[in-house]
């Protein structure tokens, strides 16, 4: 293992994260809230131990998969540390763990919040939980990746894997270094456009800036204890389109930059992901206005949800808690499909939901004609035999995950549905679930252990579950 | 496709359930019940259309895969629709489509059962229902294969490899009619020695030979409202006995047969299956012990649970849905891993659940170590690449299935915990769930649409999901 190495990255890590917490000052000078000096604290802190730890750059930058994975596994947990510390130190929220946890589904863009009363909050601290999402959504290694000239090609790539969503990671340019710079220019340049489209909608700057970090990050932290619910319907279909947007495969948006329209929409992966977000959402529509309500108001509301829900942010215009009992479980069969790859998005990705349908499909066709069988494709190419492998050991181990959650966090003795879907809401990051933790209730309601193994799925849910089970195998640390 | 031999093989499964519907006539006459005529005359219609079918062997009964999946499925389907008439014809079950429901969960071994009032029943379709469990635990085709000199050896393996459970199907001896008939000796023995051993706590005949049917087919119906609630703790802990002896994959007796001692006792699955069962009982116990009762008597009731819901079977000494989550959930996890391959038992099967680990464990080994990979192994034995894919294809269709009956059936509105064990319950072969279905409740409470969908997901379960997949496919059916 080349500590040297992760020491360093984790140093400029730190770094990086003292300077994110500079916005929060200002923010809190702004509205001239005491708290500004916290972040500074906090800033001067993160910039203070970073600058210790990668002030010598290690002679071998010699990186190898595990490396990356543990890399990123640290990195994602050291930032959680750091990031919790204003919350904790500003005495708004005064238990260091529901800090962290906060935090954690900042960073994970999860959106599920411990806060009783989010609108108790001073604004540098509602800022900070809306751009924590934006900073964890599409990564801050990525990030790290784009701005800093780290190390050799091999090395970032063993890093962008182990951090990005999705079976695959494929390069749009050959450099790595660029690819990253490109996809971090069209998230920024979207981000924009959303907001001053909320702007458009008469939205206060303030919403606008936190729900377009929310959107972007497909996180899910409003400003308002309602959520989306307060705003107008125009408001809230700029939003609807926006976390559509963004839980589309991001080398979309770079075809359509080259100009290959045609590739960029016969991506099957996109395809799908569309094509599944309208059939559930007439279906709710459907099971909706057979119980109350009209086709319209009920369309609104549900091509609202299905997007909230499909894209893993989390933001709610109406308590669909109180749903039907078939739309209920479309909104849990969305949660698990999650998004695309390559998005901000979370839960198993529509792409992997393909190459398990392919792989049924081709597991039939063998039975019945046993002599013509083709591998898996997908747009026209063959979908390599590890690319399945890691795609079913993935299920797994996410099932594997999510039933040790579902136990550990029974022992609180809640129902099933609030145990079932808090964890469902979490590893798949999307922040609300079902009854306790349905759009109106929250997670204070679990205890301190409950809370640590939430942490931990919302960390494996982001890193797509291998960085931290490396991280966890002894192995790993042997010589 | 050959038709002719699937003809041919349809007749002779009726042919043989005319047969097995004579010991219900019997017992009408001993109990002096008027049904025995309805049962003779259903034996012979069964016969008749039976020999119709197979009145000419056909020139050619060369058989794929294919056929053998079709075979299969449509001999289940046949002996489901014609096992019904009693119940239909002598009016005790005066809808079909219950019927079909109560005789698919007899065959499949569940045990679900749409009876408001168990007890109202005649003698005679109790006998059957109870009977049908221990044909159907064992597996009508291989029965069949044991007595009847059909075709050659390979057409034979299609159907074994096809009805039995588990992820690979081993010939005990090389001859695979021998196999079947070692088999079904081990399993007449012990389902003899139980009877034998009910009778001995005083249990009245009638109980014992119906108790003894339900726990070698690991089925479940009772001749109680209480099932097994009312017995004394010796008979219960007989059953208990029992169920885990049918568990467990039936070469490790075959292996004790032929006195290789120390193989029968090193076989990973088994040693799994009994190391899960006794660590889920004894945390069961604690937690149990934790909120109310003696731990010896939470012990007894634990380890009966346990072992029902383990090996699929579904008796019941306690309502364990009012068990503390944590205990409920341990349940649950128990219905997914189910029994061992080679049982009577369903679920997901231990061994499968073994070849999982082992494939997310080699998979991290690959992460960490690149270079140092070996092939996954059970046994001693490398496990066939094919298995493997076999067994991750099963994971993901059986989910599959499990998500779309989830959402058919939950048109009927009922809350979660119901529509998300009872397709648990129907998928896995076990019987009771939680909540409406849990073990003091029934299947009565679901809408017809409801209840062909789960008697769907009963022989999916039982005939792990291709047979019934590839039945479906339009492929299987061109030319």
């Amino acid at each position: 293992m080349n500590y040297g190495s992760i020491r360093y990255i984790l140093g400029w890590i730190l770094r990086l994260e003292g300077v994110f917490m500079l916005p929060p000052v200002l923010v809190g000078l702004i509205y001239r809230e005491n708290i500004w000096k916290d972040y500074l604290l906090c800033a001067v802190i993160s910039c203070s131990v970073g600058a210790f730890l990668s002030f010598r750059k290690p002679k071998k930058m010699t990186f190898y998969a595990r490396e990356g994975f543990i890399t990123v596994a640290l990195s994602w947990m050291v930032m959680s540390l750091v990031g919790a510390l204003p919350f904790y130190i500003s005495g708004e929220i005064p238990c260091y763990i529901d800090a962290l946890f906060e935090i954690v589904s900042g960073f994970t863009t999860t959106g599920a919040s411990i806060l009783m009363d989010v609108e108790a909050l001073s604004h540098a601290n509602l800022f900070w939980r809306s751009f924590s999402h934006w900073i964890g959504g599409m990564g801050v290694l990525v990030f790290m990746l784009a701005i800093l000239p780290l190390a050799g090609g091999g090395q970032n790539l063993h890093l962008m894997k182990a951090e990005s969503p999705g079976p695959s990671v494929s390069k749009l340019v050959p450099k790595l270094r660029q690819t990253a710079g490109y996809l971090y220019g069209i998230y920024f340049a979207m981000t924009l456009l959303e907001f001053v489209l909320l702007l458009c909608g008469h939205m206060p700057v303030f919403d606008a800036v936190c729900v377009s970090f929310g959107t972007a990050g497909t996180g899910g932290f409003g400003t308002k204890a309602d959520s989306m619910g307060g705003y107008g319907p125009y408001l809230q279909n700029v939003v609807t389109v926006f976390m559509l947007l963004f839980g589309v495969n991001f080398s979309v948006y770079f075809l359509i930059l080259v100009k290959k329209w045609k590739d960029a929409f016969q991506i099957t992966e996109v395809r799908c992901y569309f094509g599944v977000y309208a059939i559930i959402t007439i279906l709710i529509t459907l099971n909706l206005t057979a119980s109350a309500g009209g086709f319209l108001e009920n369309l609104h509301h549900a091509a609202f949800q299905a997007a909230s829900v499909m894209t893993t942010t989390g933001f709610s215009t109406v308590d669909f808690n109180l749903w039907p009992e078939c739309s209920k479980n479309l909104m849990i069969v969305l949660m698990f499909i999650g998004a695309c790859a390559g998005s901000t998005g979370g839960g198993i990705k529509v792409s992997r939901v393909v190459i398990y349908y392919k792989t049924i499909k081709k597991e039939l066709d063998y039975l019945i004609h046993p002599r013509s069988v083709k591998a898996v494709q997908m747009d026209g190419k063959r979908i390599e035999h590890t690319v399945v492998r890691a795609a079913n050991v993935f299920l797994i181990a996410y099932i594997g995950i999510y039933v040790v959650s579902l136990l550990l966090i029974s022992l609180d003795n809640f129902d099933f549905i609030t145990s079932f879907t808090a964890i469902a809401a979490t590893i798949n990051n999307i922040g609300p679930g079902l009854e306790l933790v349905g759009p109106m209730g929250n997670f204070a309601v679990f205890s301190d252990c409950s809370k640590l193994v939430l942490i931990f799925d919302m960390l494996a849910g982001r890193l797509e579950v291998f960085p931290m089970l490396v991280f966890l195998m002894p192995s790993t640390w042997r010589k």
